[in-house]
């Protein structure tokens, strides 16, 4: 399959509609759409979770209420089976916790005249800077 | 292809291998090898390059002499064609400047019984946190 010559407005466009759903939790349960139920990959901070069932659970036991996020730069590659790689680096506010840095990576695959999330990582900063 | 089994300790292995490497200014240029010399695509803080001539202009142009580097996290997955998708998260400090969050995720492609960097993108974490 070709590069898809749209990879950055796939990739911008992803990311904002990810995260409207990520950050109210009325429709952070919808984000099971978006995975595939068997192959999706997700590390959360190190933890590693296969297929969307364990996916959405890690997401919805998520406890904070309010998230205050902000992005700093989305970065996209075209992959070679039409996919779309995405780095977004940000910071993120939950509840009354102070920001922090953190970046997330998601593979997009191709499927029909869609995409779904074959690979999410997420990572917060935490250093002693 | 089946996923690789292996992909946790080749991603850590690579990691490793190509840090010895980048963080030698004798030895950086030789990180050529791990790129195609068409199909690589390299983000560096935002600048998109592609091939490995562009790409290893770009990173021996760098114009720092020492680095100073602490890897906090290496988070990898299996991909389904057989390649590794790899995530660090670390600190780095180049010459006297103070140190900084970055992170980078490479996806390494089976060749043989080896891999490449098909894909590569590096940010700071520069935030006012």
């Amino acid at each position: 399959m070709a590069l898809n010559a749209q990879y950055d407005a796939i990739g911008k466009g992803f990311v904002q509609q990810y995260y409207t759903l990520f950050d109210d939790p009325a429709q952070r349960p919808n984000l099971a759409n978006m995975y595939n139920v068997e192959t999706s990959f997700m590390t959360f901070e190190g933890v590693q979770l296969q297929g969307a069932v364990k996916i959405m659970e890690k997401l919805n036991g998520l406890s904070f209420q309010k998230i205050g996020r902000l992005i700093t730069s989305v970065d996209s590659q075209p992959m070679y089976d039409g996919g779309v790689l995405i780095n977004v680096l940000g910071r993120l506010q939950t509840d009354e916790d102070q920001p922090h840095a953190y970046f997330q990576t998601f593979v997009l695959k191709p499927i029909g005249t869609s995409f779904y999330v074959e690979h999410d990582m997420f990572r917060l900063a935490l250093h002693d800077v």
